[in-house]
């Protein structure tokens, strides 16, 4: 086990002294804001021993070297949205180092298509200020209006544009780093293509702050589509509703957003709003959201995506109301909560065209093991959000009932080519299960990485796996 | 230094032992064509001591095991079309580890877009598969018909597709992977999104057989473009041709092919193929592919290119013989060496926007040397392709020149934002300037890295970079 040293009044001093007095919070009333994130499980909620924050990427790596000559643990933290608690501290103690005064956009350059901003930027603020210039930022983590596109890198955020634009990792060209042991590094280029040395922002790009921490980012921009329409299909089942995530790509149609409801989200949803949704008697839906730069080029969209729906037995093909069908999308997970109370919240991913067997297999796993839950899928990257209920067991039970579905159910993500995690990580609360299904010699690779980067294991400890000593 | 041992004839009876007594060549005649690849500098020439042909990832394992535990280093090779003698011996001596024999196309999901090939199969082959059912295998490197897609991996080959579609690590889902320590390792899936540990792939994937021998491939497939249409615009200066790099993308629009030649580019190519050749006593060409799923959609583009052209100031706007134009692009290195022989090839890339400062700083540098050379552009994503030739200095100056050259050339790739290789790697050649130039925090930890795959160093060394110990 690590040995780790906890702060003294002395180094309280040094870090005061590295970002100034105001900058380093140590009193209980200051530090509470950051002993948790937006995830519920209160056993993770834990207080750091301070909380600094530095302006500079000379001030974070004057940080990094104190705290890796005095072995001291650093958790960084963006705008603390996450619901893995990847940006909370653990009995290893330690810092938060909080990004949020390095909160400036750099460089804006509309005609090249680009923007250099600082990791406590909020990801709203860069998309609204690419939009004034016709461009669009194409990250979107639901979180937008108040998570850091730090955290958006640090996490690899997804969101809704990820079946079209990819996820944040594909948004950003270059990334400046402090490394755990302090020194500042530069990875990646505006480039289109190289092929000089390991691209190693591309490992640091979602690594829960374990390798580095993101000083500053060159973010692509590309045109903002100028049409878009939203399409609310009706499937007789889910499993036509799913027959879409192959039909689609195969028909060269790159939808936005394709995301599935099924008949039982539904009705949950339904009662919640207290509005009538169309179908809700037998129907499940697939939001298709469509753009293009033109008119026409999306008009050829939809005439294609409804005969595709058609043959796929679609019961009915509107062209949605956008914001109607996209508040009982996003009404979801209050509905769900309202209606019964989360034991727990999954993020399987797998091959998009595997959603359906994942559901059945899930379903299966469910009724063996007396638990129900229900679930929404970003189905055109295979992502699916599952609300475990707190409904057919006891309390007392509950640890234990969780504790064997979510191991079945990992057992069959894996089988079916996916991961434990599409887009949240795995941050404290999934590493057991990480470890236990990833391919044994790729995690073994992973921690000598890990260790390659961080040879006193100050950045983070404890956060996406545990590391033997 | 480190020290390596030489294969002994117990080991080459292991070797055979692993891989059969036909698979494991020690005669110096069937040892003559693995010395080199498609580079032209006779000094990295270097016979192996035995080359080695494993049928199977096990056998690989086997061999890496063998040769971890005897200190023999291990070059992995594919069909040997690379030019920087990234998949050849040297003086540390030891085996080629050739993949030729791993060439089986495994699966192919039409469907499903996908194919999971072994690493000795020929990309110009699976590209023919996955085309015979209305599917595109994006990657395309100018050597496809003779090339590896193993070798297409390693090296993160661009080639003529990489401005819309990417680069070869773009194309990949998954690799296997045998570890220089001998472990088979699974990274990567076939998913769209994913946040669960490090993506290992994405730098195995381009570290040119230094972090690990890739023994399969899960390859993404796309619809076949319908349509393709080659445009021939001719500008009256090789800065307003440039000025397509920019106005294009902002437009929305994405070429397949961006390809740029200057006038002296077109003189050249004309007399070597005696054929007259369009405005070639004053034009500057930009090759623009377009392709889409239908006619109108290609159509909308042609309408739009013309437009920006236009605005751009250029002298004339052909639909061009796409065998015509393309037969002149690729003329060009065969034209320029019977022009004048070629006395280094260049590879630089720099953010597209800045090839235009580039060129007029690599003029400026070209003159203060007394070095002449010549250069096409894969423009559309800032990839250079420079011929130095072998002409206004002496064959006993030829070393110094080229060498200072080179340093300053790479110096303001450099400082445009821009690296060392595009497309063609830093295997033996470049790496001196690759370690001058990149960014030193950087290099640190990309050897860390190589270390913590490669604890003994025996994978491909003396590749990219030289570890010091």
């Amino acid at each position: 086990m690590k040995e780790y040293h906890h702060l003294t009044p002395a180094l309280v001093e040094e870090l005061k002294g590295i970002v100034g007095e105001k900058y380093v919070y140590t009193d209980k009333d200051k530090l509470i804001p950051y002993e948790k994130d937006e995830g519920v499980e209160r056993e993770y909620f834990h207080l750091p021993e301070a909380v600094v924050l530095p302006e500079t990427a000379e001030q974070t790596a004057a940080v990094m070297k104190l705290a890796n000559r005095e072995r001291i643990p650093v958790v960084p933290r963006g705008a603390g949205t996450g619901l893995e608690f990847g940006a909370v501290t653990n009995d290893f103690g330690g810092i938060i180092l909080s990004t949020e005064r390095m909160n400036r956009i750099l460089e804006f350059d509309a005609d090249k298509m680009y923007m250099v901003v600082e990791p406590g930027v909020i990801t709203a603020e860069l998309q609204a200020l690419a939009k004034s210039k016709g461009l669009l930022y194409a990250g979107d983590p639901c979180s937008g209006d108040s998570c850091f596109i730090g955290g958006n890198a640090a996490t690899n955020a997804g969101g809704n544009r990820a079946v079209k634009y990819g996820t944040t990792r594909d948004q950003i060209y270059a990334i400046e780093v402090v490394t755990p042991t302090g020194e500042i590094a530069q990875f990646g280029g505006r480039l289109k293509k190289v092929t000089a040395g390991y691209p190693l922002e591309k490992i640091i790009i979602g690594s829960e702050g374990t390798l580095g921490i993101i000083t500053k980012l060159t973010l692509k921009l590309v045109p903002l589509p100028k049409y878009t329409v939203d399409i609310l299909a009706v499937f007789p089942t889910v499993e036509s509703a799913l027959s879409l995530v192959t039909a689609l790509p195969k028909a060269g149609i790159e939808p936005t957003c394709l995301e599935c409801m099924d008949n039982a989200v539904i009705r949950v949803v339904e009662q919640y709003l207290d509005e009538k949704q169309p179908y809700s008697d037998k129907g499940n839906y697939m939001v298709i959201q469509l753009d293009g730069k033109s008119e026409d080029d999306v008009d050829d969209m939809c005439v294609a995506v409804d005969e595709i729906c058609r043959a796929q037995g679609a019961l009915e093909i509107f062209v949605a109301d956008a914001d109607k069908v996209w508040n009982a999308r996003k009404a979801f997970t209050e509905a769900s909560a309202a209606e019964c109370p989360v034991a727990a919240m999954e993020d399987f991913v797998v091959p998009p065209d595997m959603l359906e067997k994942l559901l059945i297999e899930l379903e299966r796993i469910g009724q063996a093991q007396g638990v129900k839950f229900r679930g929404v899928s970003h189905a055109g990257d295979g992502n699916l959000h599952l609300d475990v209920l707190r409904r057919g067991f006891t309390a007392d039970e509950e640890a234990a009932k969780i504790e064997a579905f979510e191991d079945a159910a990992c057992a069959a993500v894996y089988a079916l080519g996916g991961k434990i995690s599409g887009e949240h990580g795995i941050g404290q609360k999934r590493k057991a299960l990480f470890a236990k299904y990833e391919d044994p010699a790729a995690l073994a690779l992973m921690k000598a990485v890990k260790k390659a980067f961080d040879p006193n294991l100050i950045l983070n400890p404890g956060k996406v796996f545990d590391m033997e000593e």
